[in-house]
């Protein structure tokens, strides 16, 4: 399939990534429905490690099958896939070449106290399945922020000198943040923000609520009446605070909702000039049929159709 | 683009690799016009270090600017395109995600005494640049042939660690070679298998005369009534030679010639179970659309529609 | 541009350094309006890291993209332009060979609890991004000033040994210091001190107020009538205890100012003897052609025309 | 100094290369008085190592001085200097900062038999001595040449990746070729063609006879009507296989010669595209003054004002 | 010792060397009676590998202890005793921080047939016996030349970066060149010419003759009217061949002579401005009562004093 256009224009804005690294982010923009189009959607299934099995997978057995969701990627279309090194491990010769795939690189689990997470694959995991790309969670806020900032440098260093491509999942929390904080959207404009200033290829942050968080930003968002009353103006403010729109930027789905609603946020993500949605749960606990038909909604609406 | 049952088949054989190498391969396989179909044709421009930058490019003095044969490759809707270092660093960020390439680790020169070549290029310039396969010549029969399958071990062995996929160049030549037996039906064939036992994932050898070089192999292919009478039956004992068709195996087109030559030629490859072609001068040395047309009609070949 | 005989007695005094990082030096001090002067203006833009985006950019919501800074810097006339990866990364091919850059190397954010800072590049980065320095800052006092301080000895080591100059921010907080006592000429001198013997290149402070925080310190003060009275008389007291002028030093604007207040404090620090200034905020908070004005009334200033 | 959009345009066809080489061949394009026209003169003394100290510096024996090699560069607004490590350590304090430098990195002699020549720097001196750029011999057709070819790629891949620019002087000798062959239109373009493949950032070959020197090529020119009946035609041969211009190729003076004949010899150079010169003996051989003069007229006629 | 004005400017000559280098020549030139006269007699006895132990020392027995050679250099006050490794790890306890010590890296012996040396003597051995600089033989012209120049390159290059001095013996032989060329003063120069950019702090070469070898460079030499008539005046060109004087250059005194005939070449050396002497075999054969007086003498002639 040739460059489109529009993705050679996003490549374009990556100025410090060699050609393997703006290579394999083109094959990542390429991929599936929305190749071409400057748009994507992400499979990740991390949920089994964040939540454990049961909640993760019981609503849907079939998902239990690591391998169940490379074809569900596949089948839906999807610009990529992301899982930790075993779920990678357990389907990466059935789908070689099927879909590029992201190796998610640190994970947390439901009984850590600490707002860290572990380091559970290498740049060499990522190379021998051949994924398009590393991904990794940082804490903004938490007390291990500057340690999993660190962290995510040296990777990033290693894989972008391999042609790799950086996914920064940038999830704000611990320290003095409230929980309404986490989603506030002065603290996911920073979020995403910061990842950008560590040099992630794709930033992941989730939808922003309407709540400023920090006294000192509330003042300039009034002063500078900066518009957050919509999703749509919030995600507009997000993308502006990626380097002026010169980063892939997705958002996740956050909590399984219904239907309607979840649509509803991605048309706003998009008109907001959201490059894209990354979507787990509220796919994968689904019959197989009303994920396939879900995601074609929001591949749909991400084409202008719906 | 699924990958396709043929494709999954072909990669089934690769029984040793990683995933990526895998991945590399079929990155190969199911890129452009033949995607898909288990047949490949590949762009190879390493005549201008071959035999020098007048020879190779004055014909179509556009083919001097290493852009024009990334876009050659791209239009032709080929499966991959193999060059040197410069000639791939020159169009590598403009061509970033446009096509699979080859980077060929090394080369010899018109003015080479010696049957050897020099490395000039590493796995992590494959890396960077974004490449899917390392590229390198054997010269069997030589008096470097021990020290070359040595480099191509060590650099093969780092290459598939990283999941790039290895294209072996198998010509025989020097020792006691004559020249007509560096193409006889029993060299080629022996060639191929070298390659196929040094591990690599594609392997390039030269279209087989009738010729039989070897005495002692002579006897054999009499006793056993080896039909190489036409060159589709010479391929298929290559093909046969190349792990029973378990290696892709490509083959070169040689010197420049005439359109129905080529052709015919392309037809008895195809019929003789070849994966594909490796077409260099007898495309770039033609004026761009007469060398499109041509590549349209060796696909169309391949596609079993002419 | 011939390097001038009042550079060459700035390098003279950097006797520990290799040719390599005086030529850097060299580049930073020849670059721009006040090249050749020995007085210089750097851009630095880590504010996004420090504040968060909306703080930072929303005054001048074009100064969103990173390539804006970078423009800002070289239309200006700056020296020097001073951040972390991901912005330098933006503009780096576009910029490349445009103005020395400065690699931001630390970086802490608005909901660190702890007086500390994250690693955020390598020495690496600094060599492929085409920068003449990295930058670190340390918080002489804090819990972590020891952990800081070999930090930048390690990475001060290896950028000086392949030639870079370094830059290092000296900002006391934290332990027992009070808030007023964090700009206190005592302490500023202290800090100034303490990058000069940390092997600083260049080292950069803010501007002191007449406040002395130690009791020791203001006995000593008082014994020896150290005048602080004006400002110029404090710079004049920090540039002698960064070695009796022997080694670089520039002054923060601090917080976003009037034009007129800013400019007053320029005269100070000029007629102090300080070698720059380090203007963020209050230049790229502005609209751009009022942010030029004010860098052109700033060079003048340095330049002895205001 | 802005860099002008002519050298933005030379840059661009750079795209392998990091922010940090780029940068560096801006410096160099950018320095002096061709500086900013895409044009450039280099000065080389590698001649004491070559041909011994008498033979080099006894015509002008100021010139046995290194420091008077850098002012030379430096007062004749030269591009950059080039010089074995002894050489530019000798002044490297002195003009830290004055003008670009590159480490030519191996050296031969007068006595030695074999066509090769003795590595005698590393990458790690080219980074602490401030240089641009590294500078390497090959001779291709030399029994040596595969080891040559060997020892290049390994330092270039090093002085890259540390953001350094490759300039490599490609020499044809031994083998088979006839002295006459060593300056032959069509293997001097081999020479500047294999450089290029080599991924040098800068060229340097010699000016081309009208000589053909190989059979084979012979009938490519002749049938092809490859016009080399003038220096201006080969050298825009030359320029044409250097990927088409698309690398920036410098031409040796050769030996000594009146002023007349050398003037004559750069129109043709510039002429034919040639992107500049490299002249040492004919410049340091002679009194200052006269130097000088000499390459002002040099200059002036890239500038097209002679 | 306060360091002399004349040795502060023979340092100053060493631009790209870091300050333990400079201390380090700075402690050789400092020492004993001729310190802080920018002259030098340094005591080498290597003679023992080269030649065998009755050749070197039956003539004067106590000359076999080890210990013997350290306390003849300190009680003549010379500036620095070399030696290989065992000789000084003789001695290296009682005399630890006695007299600046060279550790000689590479040994010959009377068996071998090539021309090459074996290196016997590692960085680390010289730092852990406290050395001042490390010691190294090269043989311009020889077949191992090449390899000669590469080993010293590495050595000197760590070496230098432990603040050690780099001595190089630059003795041409082997190759093309006749026995009375050895010495030949067109050899000589070029031979310290060649050592010089190699790096070496301090070059020895030996006192030429007024045969000139090379035909190319004899032309030059009766054009440019060189006077190699007296030992005088072919010092002088040595020197010049040196950096112009920019270098320190030692003499040995080659075959053992009269003592008359010593003093008498040793004044045409101080009269060329040679640094000084390295006098082995004509002072550690002597009974040690003459080889002190001579060693006076030699010294007095250095002094100005006979």
């Amino acid at each position: 399939m040739r460059v489109t256009q529009r993705v050679k224009r996003i490549l374009a804005s990556y100025e410090g990534e060699n050609p393997g690294t703006k290579g394999n982010l083109a094959r990542i923009l390429m991929n599936g429905k929305l190749g071409g189009t400057g748009r994507l959607v992400i499979l990740p299934v991390d949920q089994g490690f964040e939540h454990g099995p049961a909640r993760s997978f019981a609503p849907n057995p079939a998902a239990y099958d690591p391998t169940y969701h490379y074809q569900l990627a596949v089948d839906a279309g999807l610009n990529a896939y992301a899982a930790p090194l075993g779920m990678l491990e357990a389907g990466a010769d059935s789908f070689a070449g099927a879909i590029p795939t992201i190796l998610k690189m640190n994970s947390s689990n439901s009984w850590a106290v600490s707002k860290d997470q572990a380091i559970t694959a290498s740049v060499s995991d990522a190379l021998r399945l051949g994924c398009s790309a590393i991904g990794f969670t940082i804490y903004p806020a938490s007390d291990y922020q500057f340690e999993m900032m660190e962290e995510i440098r040296e990777l990033s260093e290693e894989a972008k000198s391999c042609g790799l491509a950086v996914v920064i999942w940038s999830y704000p929390r611990g320290g003095d943040l409230s929980k309404a904080g986490e989603t506030a959207v002065d603290v996911t404009a920073y979020a995403a923000h910061m990842a950008a200033l560590l040099g992630a290829t794709i930033i992941k942050v989730k939808p922003p609520t309407d709540h400023i968080e920090q006294a000192e930003a509330k003042k300039v968002y009034e002063q500078q009446k900066i518009d957050v009353s919509t999703l749509s103006k919030r995600i507009e403010h997000v993308m502006q605070s990626a380097f002026n729109g010169r980063r892939v930027v997705v958002f996740s789905g956050g909590a399984a909702k219904d239907t309607a609603g979840l649509l509803d946020e991605v048309r706003s993500l998009r008109d907001g000039g959201a490059n894209g949605s990354i979507i787990g749960r509220n796919t994968f606990q689904r019959p197989r049929s009303e994920a396939l038909a879900l995601l074609d909604s929001v591949i749909k609406i991400y084409q202008g159709k719906l």
